[in-house]
């Protein structure tokens, strides 16, 4: 039994190591077109931040230890290039140059997903830069490194904009964001939006949201950022960090059914429309756990769970996930911003009657010392009474407190019967009524 | 219509301004013993930690207030003695020492509950306190703002102790602290116990369990404190925190059932024995949403939420309140402990077949700057699979991350279901995998 997985992140290296540490008699082979295993992407922004520190300290695992501790037979620089279904086998191009082609009994998926570059002029200069995988943070830290940065543009407004954001603040360096749509955050109420905006604004992060870029231009060593709006920017680095696309162009030309974004179509056991491969982490697509539907929502968890259970359908003990509620967290500044569940478009989108409040609380008790305002966003159904979702910006207990109500919205769980559960409360935490408390208070009154 | 309350503390005060909001036609009359009403208690250990801050900082609402804008009768200094259930009557004495007679067409007990003094010799010294009214507070800062203190003796190892230890340590006074049992917060893991016991030691307090006190001398303005065990300790000030218990006498002796510990038993809708009284607040039992049974878990969001239960049974339409989860969080020094859901003895006196684990993790992502270590102990029941509670010790993120559990708890959640939560990431907050997943991860293992 060989299982071949194409992907060495978070989802492809989880479920190739399960499945070995389960049955050592099992061959397994991933194939990562990069040279790096097992990193922790996520904490790129902080370690461009801190000239200190090294790109490198986010490697969790280097290829060696699944190598050999694992007896994985993992193989970098190479790249998947077409999966012949009916042959069970995968071709492609190694670090050489040099074609290759593996045969499989099971196939894992674990592609990830990449930054989505506008086809525009001038994204392919030297100072224009994304931030996804390991190599791309080593990229923005040489170039940091090696000659004066003064002025950044980033293009986008999204959680890695807002985390460079205040990583190149830190370094001092100037930082003006841009992008075409009118709203910061229009996910999410504008009401806490506003907040964040503040917080930016505050920083001296100069925000220029329905701003489209049209062209960058690259004169003597400096870029020319052009827009229909402005003046022209003059940077010496421009972040692009517009969104992320799957990569499910290797599933699509092998004729795979696709879902959501054009993310790969699985079923609640990961398994796409053949039954014999597996997609899992960001190329693939989920349930969501409050619409039951089919959903993109690409972050780190997911991939390794869904990792694990791609796993154990390769062990012949295949298990249902249970569907994403979509709760994520980031920092920028000094605020934490959260969300799970749905938010309105998608409460909306999805039929619900939606019924929503913004509370404003504290994030300690009445007269305790060092207390911030809290905002609180919650949503929902006036039909079945159903906490659909929420959001939250605060300096201090958003991150965590966020969680309680993830797992109200798994549960199914109505705002009546949220608004009476027991939240902790001491004066350094919070208030006697949890921020999520008073929000569901609220809400109840308008459902 | 005459609604009469006893106790104007968070119960008291809750119950008759929902009464008196919805229905200003209504009399509403409240008993207040002391001449406070309508503060923040549990911010005193801060206060009192910064001579700089008043006590009286943490008065939420004054009496005017109520009286003017709510027109409630709130009469302070006022102590009920007795209640004449058949003549629906209360009689007591007032603050000049008159008595008083009130009727009522219904009643609420929100009497609270009352520190425990051993019936020791000594214990009425002056430099002997307790902490549990504002006035109690008050005493303390005055106390320790009219004369040098260098030295503290703390009775009793709970939360008030805990908080006080690092009051006192703050204002630079030695602190030593003795129980009679051997264990320090003995429905606590041992693993997690022993994290707390190091904090404290770091920060120099004097840790004696096992340690029962004989008695207290006053000897020239200072106090001996004997014990059976060690040689005496000399302090300038003894602070008694070894427990509380529900002010229930008056109930008792109206011949209204008891529950748990001596509190006033009610249903869900908090009416006790007699269809015309309500009991709320620290004086009053409630049901546990783990076991059903009842429990006495005297907390300030339970009071103010059973005030309001109280108000809709006079208001004539009673609602149940579901049980309590009995969550809890306080700090200690720079250590954040959070308990939710069933002890592991709790839940073996339950009749569960418990299983448990304690697993460490970060506060913070792999490799991210300031992390340190969350013991999580986590139980569940191998019948049902249910989760039943879980622990928490570390620096950060801890408080607010038990409310996740203690949703679960309150629906009734499997460990199952809860392990495949989808809690938020960012590595300033916690790791990909957050500590609850990989303590309920392992503990699914155990099941």
């Amino acid at each position: 039994m060989h299982f071949l997985v194409i992907g060495g992140d978070a989802a492809g290296m989880s479920a190739a190591s399960k499945v070995r540490r389960r049955r050592p008699d099992i061959q397994v082979t991933v194939l990562e077109q990069t040279l790096d295993v097992s990193y922790s992407a996520c904490g790129m922004p902080y370690t461009i931040a801190d000239p200190s520190r090294s790109i490198d300290e986010l490697v969790v695992r280097r290829a060696q230890v699944f190598r050999e501790k694992l007896g994985i037979d993992l193989r970098l620089g190479h790249t998947a290039e077409a999966i012949d279904r009916s042959g069970k086998r995968v071709t492609g191009t190694d670090a050489a140059g040099q074609p290759f082609a593996i045969n499989y009994d099971q196939l894992l998926i674990a592609t990830g997903a990449s930054p989505c570059l506008p086809d525009l002029p001038g994204f392919q200069a030297e100072g224009v830069m994304v931030l996804k995988r390991l190599q791309d943070g080593r990229r923005i830290k040489e170039y940091l490194g090696s000659r004066p940065i003064k002025r950044a543009v980033i293009l986008g407004m999204g959680y890695i904009g807002l985390e460079m954001a205040e990583a190149l603040r830190r370094l001092d360096i100037e930082v003006s964001m841009l992008k075409p749509r009118a709203e910061l955050l229009p996910w999410m109420d504008r009401q806490l939006a506003a907040v964040v905006q503040e917080e930016l604004e505050a920083n001296q992060v100069d925000l220029r949201p329905g701003c489209p870029v049209q062209k960058i231009l690259q004169r003597s060593g400096e870029l020319r950022v052009e827009t229909e709006q402005t003046d022209p920017l003059m940077a010496d680095m421009v972040l692009v960090a517009t969104g992320i696309r799957p990569n499910s162009q290797l599933a699509e030309k092998a004729g795979l059914a696709l879902g959501p974004a054009g993310s790969i179509a699985v079923d609640r056991a990961v398994r796409t429309s053949d039954p014999h491969i597996f997609a899992a982490g960001d190329c693939a697509d989920a349930y969501h756990c409050v619409t039951g539907q089919k959903t993109w929502i690409p972050l780190a968890l997911r991939a390794n769970r869904a990792g694990w259970a791609a796993a154990d359908g390769v062990l012949g003990s295949p298990a249902e996930l249970p569907g994403v509620a979509g709760t994520a967290v980031f920092k920028t500044f000094d605020l934490q911003v959260a969300k799970t569940g749905l938010s309105r478009a998608e409460a909306q989108a999805a039929g619900f009657e939606v019924r929503d409040v913004v509370i404003v609380s504290s994030s300690r008790a009445h007269a305790h010392p060092g207390s911030s305002q809290i905002h609180v966003h919650m949503l929902g159904d006036a039909v079945s009474g159903r906490l659909l979702g929420a959001e939250m910006v605060g300096r201090e207990g958003v991150a965590h407190r966020i969680n309680a109500v993830a797992v109200a919205v798994h549960s199914g769980m109505n705002l009546a019967d949220f608004a009476q559960t027991d939240l902790a409360y001491a004066p350094p935490f919070g208030p006697v009524w949890d921020p999520l408390l008073t929000a569901a208070n609220q809400l109840l009154k308008r459902l």
